[in-house]
């Protein structure tokens, strides 16, 4: 199932570019630099659109590598444009399809923690379903909203992708 | 895993009153009435606050519901108070509680779907993943961004809730 469930993630990376595109689509519209909505934020002291876009591939990104014990590609963070967004958006995708089924093999019960939490462990099941999947999806849904909020016309169909549908 | 996944969403759902308890103690700093909240929106023709906790509500209600075959509560989406969107999750997280593991064998292979899809059906596991998962964090998020957006200091942790940790 977890693997099912970063594919999920990955779908709905993919979709990013198409808001990238209707976010480009706006600011020429508009008539300004569409890499002025890098820095956009909801609120002061709240990320800005790059760093909820980092984040969403971190989640992504450190959950599988956690979850199977497979190093992940290091990323600078420093992300001024929506060209370099989307590239971060590759690096993560590339880096999800690196994965098979049988890489989670074992996943639920590996012992995680991260740098931040001074020594104390999460088994990966816990660890996937209370701190990689709710994160992953705040950091997603907040860079969709920074976008939306700035009059950008995406749509629920650009955030859910095409669904896997059987026609009557 | 189905099961335990919306536990997750029962969790995170229980958070959302401690989201209120301090939107209420913004409103009352701030010396307006927290009811105004409710309306709140990112962006003029994105729903409310109060269509985004019904919304996050029905997508772990009917998920569920969908994924079992048990019958869903009917709600009737006119909340107009901080407490009535309390009511509206407390009744969420009563239905989510009617649930036990076992409820949710075979769910991946039943056919489900809704009045919107025109007689189109997705297979319980596509529906889950592509489907319900990821509009409960959506609007769950949105709900979190909006009250963010306005002043109120929701913070991650208010987001995630207690994580199960084993200490060193």
């Amino acid at each position: 199932m977890y693997f099912h469930l970063f594919a999920q993630m990955k779908k709905q990376l993919r979709q990013v570019d198409r808001w990238f595109d209707k976010a480009e689509a706006h600011a020429k519209a508009r008539g300004f630099d569409p890499d002025l909505l890098v820095a956009v934020r909801l609120a002061p002291d709240q990320f800005g659109l790059a760093r909820q876009i980092d984040s969403a591939c971190d989640t992504a990104k450190l959950g599988a590598s956690r979850l199977t014990g497979k190093d992940a590609p290091k990323n600078d963070d420093d992300e001024k444009t929506i060209a370099e967004l989307r590239a971060r958006v590759a690096s993560a995708i590339a880096y999800l399809d690196s994965f098979t089924e049988k890489d989670f093999e074992g996943a639920a019960t590996r012992t995680v923690t991260t740098p931040r939490w001074e020594g104390r462990t999460m088994t990966g099941h816990d660890y996937f379903l209370e701190h990689a999947l709710p994160n992953f999806y705040f950091h997603l849904a907040h860079a969709y909203a920074i976008l939306r909020a700035s009059g950008v016309d995406v749509g629920k169909r650009d955030y859910l992708g095409a669904l896997t549908q059987t026609k009557p």
